[in-house]
């Protein structure tokens, strides 16, 4: 898969320096992520130049830019190692701490009393401690990123992720929780028997199919918020971009062909949510005839990848495989979402070329503008569990808030992820409504 | 057990009207633990007057104000619980996360290449994660303060208090996580399967015998630090406050008879932190006859208390009884330390009354000076567990750091904490030296 790497090149003052270092980049088929001037001499200047990369294979790039009579490659930034060091996240005191008569009102003796409430009104919990605040982010490290199995302590970055998004998108405090447990029923047993340490639980990059057994046990034993956010949460984002994508090809959702392409948890997740929003007819395909299976118990078919390719309306991809859809496979007028990160299925460009009415990748139909918003609602209505109600009524609003030229609104504004809160616990209170 | 119970009187302004409230306070044998005045009229002025008061008895005190000429009872004060409203942590982004390009290093894709690098070399985690600098802060709720068994999330109040105490003191991420568990063989495996989430495990208000089976399995499958502080962070705290009372009194802490009235969870830390510092002779009384077997297979001895308070040099009492000590049992040049908090076994004024050397009770013997700095040393040398040179190490720094008229220093003293954390972490690599 491509990881980032970060250049750190150097270009004389000279018309047209940088241009060839950016040329020669885009000699060996690759794209500039981002550039950034970190240093400026008198007649040089230090960029920094992120790229996505093969993590094996050897580009010539380094060479290239060695050969250029104007610039000189001073070696690779930290900065994406240097954001992480130290930790992303911080627990913190919410009070000073600074007297004495603070510390005893909220350390002995002054918490007697509200140990005392909360064991006489255990509802008071809710009040009086940040129980209602905090989701705990839990993975076996099983399926980290596209990276596989590589282990729950090496899975830690992505759960801080999780949690700094918490905090700034919606104020709640994540938690990561990394389980050194394989078998399903001790996770269950596990994460139950911690289960009252949060308000709520998101389970996270745990491998198909452990994943939908977990998930479902600790929903019937747990009666807080669980959610593996691989299935629900992209599934709502997903939702979200086709509700927006087919209002404008003036289709019918519902009545649309979907091909599910690679059924793992969130090709499962994707292809429950539409079922359960009204989609008649779903196919997928997979090389895993248990995933297969799993598709056909839900009422779904099965169909090999071009015959898929034919038969839909609308395509989603999620299997890790990069550049799996053939350019040539593209119906005229469909909707074609490629959602592994960070390497799609089939680049939006191409498909868009290939005549696809709509065309989007993981880069724009991102899984952080869904549980943010998710949790907070599910967290601020008191909700029991999670219902398709409260994951349609994300969709909707994710969809009702992009922009004109745009399937699903920027993650990066709080305003979103407010009303995606607000959206989610309204729908807790209603009563169960199906599709509307 | 006494609670903290915060009035709020009205006074007028005529001389001795506030006088005369506290008078009639102390007439019910009550203590004002604090008084502060939160609104001034013209003529009159609010007080809040904190007291600690037994939860069922009726002292009168109310109708007692009440019939004052120039004071009115105008009710109870919130100030303690709105001081733990909406909890008293939260877990916070370390980045501001306001670009998209800071969300693409610290998120997807830029995380993967963090997470690729723990997985090759799992030392990394250390650096790149908050995983150093955090600790679970870890009960089933069995013993919460001196309250006994209310259940996990009624002690998420203690554990928020820790928490925030781990922040302020020493800036570690102090995370609570509440077993609904009491099986030690169960909770040991939860707690292993958990431990990868965290730099360190602090054992917090759980029941003995359950603990110690607890702790001791979890230090053999572990090899982070483990820490049931009712033991032996109490522990640490009281050897600093015996070695500071020895050297006033000329006496050594060695040869001293120790007697230790109370054997649960902290009364057993102490006694068996005091054996592997050197103390020769350590005598003990519980009404649990299990208690008092543990304390002989540790090479202790049993006995009645007026015989233990008549052989003892230093008595040591963990019981929870309020005024169990009877004053005529104190023997002159006596240490007396009783720490059951808020209500001790005997006061200390009565204790030097009776011609006792030293004195203390639980509040000045805080156990909040030792977990904050034994925590970070450990982390900040990545020590594999607890030692008891750790433990010795921590005690004689917060004994040197004591004032002259104290035992122990000021637990709101930030530099405190510093210098017992780096004296921890200085005996993480010293060769096992036993006492000194």
């Amino acid at each position: 898969m491509k990881i980032p790497e970060i250049l750190l090149v150097e270009s004389h003052h000279k018309p047209g320096s940088l241009a060839k270092v950016l040329q020669v980049i885009g000699d060996c088929g690759l794209v500039v992520e981002h550039l950034n001037a970190v240093r400026r001499d008198q007649d040089r200047t230090v960029w920094e130049i992120t790229l996505e990369m093969d993590e094996d294979v050897h580009y010539g790039l380094y060479e290239k830019i060695e050969a250029l009579p104007n610039a000189r490659l001073l070696g690779k930034s930290d900065r994406v190692f240097n954001r992480h060091r130290g930790g992303k996240i911080r627990m913190q005191s919410r009070l000073p701490l600074a007297t004495l008569q603070e510390l005893r009102d909220i350390y002995t003796p002054g918490v007697a009393r509200v140990c005392l409430a909360i064991r006489d009104n255990p509802w008071l919990a809710r009040e009086y401690t940040y129980l209602n605040q905090s989701v705990a982010i839990i993975t076996n490290g099983t399926a980290i990123l596209g990276l596989g199995d590589i282990g729950p302590v090496a899975g830690m970055p992505v759960m801080e992720g999780k949690a700094a998004l918490f905090d700034k998108f919606v104020g709640l405090s994540g938690v990561p929780i990394l389980l050194e447990e394989k078998d399903p029923g001790k996770l269950v047993d596990i994460i139950t028997a911690l289960a009252p340490s949060f308000g709520a639980i998101q389970l996270e990059d745990i491998a198909a199919p452990a994943c939908f057994e977990i998930e479902q046990a600790l929903r019937q034993r747990l009666t807080k918020p669980v959610l593996h956010d691989d299935q629900h949460g992209t599934a709502v984002v997903t939702l979200a971009a086709l509700m927006s994508a087919a209002k404008r090809v003036g289709r019918e959702l519902t009545e649309s062909v979907v091909g599910q392409i690679g059924l793992g948890s969130a090709g499962i997740g994707i292809a429950r949510l539409l079922q359960a929003y009204g989609v008649q007819q779903v196919v997928g395909t997979d090389l895993n005839e248990e995933a297969l299976q799993r598709l056909e118990s839900m009422g779904g078919r099965r169909a090999e990848l071009p015959d898929l390719m034919q038969q839909c309306d609308v395509v989603i991809a999620c299997t890790g495989v990069r550049g799996l859809v053939r350019p040539e496979w593209v119906r005229e007028g469909q909707i074609v979402f490629a959602l592994s990160n960070p390497d799609a299925e089939i680049e939006p460009n191409v498909a868009l070329a290939r005549g696809a009415a709509y065309a989007a990748d993981g880069k724009g139909i991102n899984n952080a503008l869904g549980f943010p918003g998710l949790f907070k609602g599910a967290l601020q209505a008191n909700a029991t569990g999670f219902t398709d109600d409260m994951l349609f009524a994300a969709a909707r609003c994710l969809s009702d808030l992009a922009p004109e030229d745009e399937l699903v609104p920027d993650s990066l504004d709080p305003q979103v992820h407010a009303a995606v809160a607000d959206a989610v616990a309204a729908a807790v209170c209603e009563p169960p409504a199906g599709q509307d």
